[in-house]
């Protein structure tokens, strides 16, 4: 874990509880893609100049993955001129005591995992579930935000229902309502407007939370960990043997290209990172180890690839 | 050449000259392609709806080329409540006697061309020349724009010194001091921040031109699209046939990243086309076609890639 900067009276406890918790998804998520793949993740640490830091592991040229990054931070500090614009924008969402970003402190923390499999028909898959929290002398304000996702190259209907119930179970415990807002939420923010098409087949998506208690969320964001290696993982097991052909790696190759788009062109995470001084090892390591751009292309139809294409149209309903 | 709607009497016959320039710089760049490559580009005419359209010519898999695309375009209509924003942004940069852009009539032409060749010996290269008109009642504002520049996977000087040395003789027809300030121009433009790194070795760059007359712009135009078959062509004769390695390859392919990270971040012709919903197979043909990421790569010191890194880390003068 990140050896954090003391983490002033100015926050609440659940700065380093939340900060435990990723850290705890993060291990916990590792174990689980190791256990598929066999190889290990190497570990990088590293410190934040202006405060805190955070740990990326990251396995490459895996059996199973072809590049799978599981990051932690924690971050701290004062918000400068600079910075301030940024952060406006973010209390402009929120019910905030204060109204002015510049000289408040942040804390931040949270994981995010993208993982790109070898075998294409094992989906590429994100999740990212992150703590924020703002202090001023005139209060303070914090939220929760995350999600996961799933980008087949390949439609498994089966895939995909096993992917969002799963997510929808833990949803289920914070409200009746959560799963339906979230998966709308997410088929929403993954999309990509020059291409008229989502980045996957969805999975749930929130931001600026904090209409419950901290600790209600908290307890939701344990079992969002938990839901995204009892989604993927199976989904793993029961693809990563298939057979198959280059036209089909090709074909994900280039759907890749896509998901380059997304990061690059809408990702907040990315862009919010870029234009904050991250690190950018750690920012970019989503993007794939094999990218293809082919001009024009376009699937035949009635093949599986037109399939896949034509369900990143039109969202659908999965449970 | 694209059918165009009758460019109206709001616009000066520069706008046909131009087109029908940018146009033959077109035909003339793909015949000295193709007389290297053996392969012919196939061509593919499109229409804007909203006035105009364009001719995109590209050639995949070729025998020295993996990816080149020369595009020109002459689009024309009204600009639109939406399209405004992104037009006063224009507007700011020239002494304009056109305050509001909505409602306004706008002409651009141009040729925009990427080539990303199989050779990790050859470089990849962009040019780009365009003239944009502006009409409204209170009167009416135009200026050119564009540049060349060469980004090498290993660095040879001579080649550096050829193509910056083959453009400052087009830009000392305009005046003295051209060069020097296009190619200061240009290393700024192509850079990339959250490298901290150029994209390329550079070339010239330049916008918003119009403080001579548009015939004599109009004649630097032209040489500057004669200059970079002159400054390229004799590069790509010269290492075509060079052996390389795999590990070469790689090299060029995980470098390609930096230019995909350049042109979905950065490269205001790129977002204005996705923001203006442009062509955007036209647009996106700049992306190479085999491109990787590779988490924090570094080549090893005293190696040829690690010169080419350090070369990206500080512009040099050329000639």
């Amino acid at each position: 874990m990140t050896n954090l900067k003391t983490v002033t009276d100015m926050f609440s406890p659940m700065c380093e509880t939340m900060h435990q918790t990723v850290s705890e998804i993060q291990s916990n998520i590792v174990d689980a893609l190791e256990a598929q793949d066999g190889k290990k993740f190497k570990t990088d640490t590293w410190t934040r100049a202006g405060g805190g830091g955070g740990v990326t592991r990251v396995l490459e040229d895996g059996n199973v993955f072809e590049k799978a990054g599981v990051n932690v931070s924690a971050v701290t500090g004062e918000i400068t001129e600079k910075e301030a614009p940024m952060f406006q924008t973010l209390l402009a969402r929120v019910n905030s005591p204060i109204k002015n970003a510049k000289g408040a402190c942040f804390f931040a923390t949270g994981v995010s995992l993208v993982i790109h499999p070898n075998n294409p028909f094992v989906p590429t898959t994100h999740a990212n579930y992150r703590y924020f929290e703002l202090s001023a002398p005139e209060g303070s304000v914090w939220w929760f935000g995350g999600g996961a996702d799933l980008t087949p190259y390949y439609l498994f209907e089966e895939d995909a229902i096993h992917f969002h119930a799963t997510h929808k179970d833990a949803c289920d415990t914070l409200s009746a309502e959560s799963y339906s807002k979230y998966k709308a939420d997410c088929d929403e923010y993954f999309y990509l407007p020059h291409r008229e098409e989502t980045r996957g087949i969805g999975g749930i998506f929130f931001d600026y939370l904090n209409n419950q208690e901290k600790d209600t969320i908290h307890e939701f964001i344990k079992k969002g960990g938990q839901a995204f290696i009892d989604a993927y993982i199976p989904i793993v097991q029961k693809r990563k043997e298939t057979p198959y052909t280059e036209a089909q790696q090709d074909w994900q190759h280039y759907r890749r290209g896509r998901y380059v788009e997304f990061n690059l062109l809408y990702d907040r995470g990315t862009l919010f990172g870029l234009k904050t001084n991250g690190r950018i090892e750690s920012i970019l390591m989503s993007l794939p180890a094999k990218v293809a751009w082919k001009y024009d292309y376009h699937p035949e139809e009635g093949t599986e690839e037109a399939k896949l294409e034509a369900a990143l149209k039109l969202p659908r309903d999965w449970v």
